[in-house]
């Protein structure tokens, strides 16, 4: 959500040992760059517990895939119950300072088949986050907010140019290069994205994909 | 559930920056006396996130607590979301190492009135655990085992003799003392379970409650 729309917003950034830091560095400069109201990261070590190639140095990061490929079920990059322990932690944070909404950017639409990325997980979610907090025992439930959950990549792009998102602050590339791979599945939704809504990703990319 | 019946034993416990460590102690000594087959420490600052009186030494813990006051509302004593996120770890461990059930020891019918203690803030994460992760996606999720929820404390000290649980070398304290308070809410419901199932509970204690 915005603070736009009149809302304070509080973003909460997990490091879960991911294999590079662009993403986590990429969180606080957006959010310095839309002034939230406060910006805590919060370290975890998943890779202790969750083995992924998003964790785990030894496992190779797809690069390359078609489309048909991505569609063919869960990546490699799945990091198992990611989304959920995300959701935890945010729930507990978030009742600690009297939150009425988590919003998660999660994407089916478009996505790379995670199943932690679909809407009945968040709705169930959402009732796990109901039955067990003091919020929703005195009837003030925190809501579980994707509004990009049905979006695609395109539409993704299309309201972010709305909304003035600084685009060369964001990174959505599964390796921590330089500049972005431009070919793990990532880096090719994100392009995709881009091009059907014909707008210029300004961020520098290593390689660009045969597939786009 | 016990190895006894058959099961391959992964014990895991939380390091969520409790105000003490004894309850951590208490964990590897049992999980030791059972043989399970791992017994993994994770570290998660959940004081950062969600304070409690059992996270932050600068609240006081509440002690001489009739029953009746016990039964009245939420608890200082109440992590925000913090079985939401135990559970979502848990998740996260059991489908890395491709478990059946995470067996988790809450309990509801004797319990400080948690809402995260309830048969059906259990039922509701098991739909969560069903959508969230690869394993449900493939039709064989975790399922989420609470074999104490609805038993009183009594029940449990009953089956814990029965099943040879080593009670000296178990925590219930929330203070960190050298020896069990005896006045918390957790202790005085811990020796009331001994006291109505007959038993002795050989932990030290520093005082008894008047009201037991």
């Amino acid at each position: 959500m915005t603070a736009k729309e009149g809302r304070e917003v509080h973003a909460l950034t997990i490091d879960y040992g991911q294999r590079h830091r662009k993403e986590i560095e990429a969180a606080k400069k957006v959010a310095k760059h839309f002034g939230v109201r406060s910006h805590k990261v919060l370290r975890i070590d998943l890779a202790d517990i969750a083995g992924s190639a998003l964790t785990d140095r030894n496992v190779r990061v797809p690069t390359q895939r078609t489309l048909e490929e991505m569609g063919r079920g869960i990546p490699v990059t799945y990091v198992p119950a990611r989304n959920t322990i995300f959701l935890g932690l945010a729930l507990a944070y978030g009742e600690s300072i009297d939150a009425d909404e988590i919003v998660i950017a999660a994407n089916w639409q478009d996505s790379s088949g995670y199943p932690d990325c679909r809407p009945e997980f968040y709705q169930a979610f959402e009732e796990v986050a109901r039955l067990g907090t003091k919020r929703g025992v005195e009837g003030r439930p925190i809501k579980i907010v994707t509004p990009l959950i049905a979006m695609t990549k395109a539409d993704i792009v299309r309201k972010g140019e709305e909304l003035g998102v600084p685009w060369r602050l964001t990174w959505s590339c599964y390796l921590g290069g330089e500049k972005a791979c431009g070919v793990c599945d990532s880096c090719q939704l994100r392009l995709k994205g881009f091009k059907e809504a014909g707008v210029k990703d300004p961020l520098p990319y290593a390689r660009r994909a045969q597939t786009l």
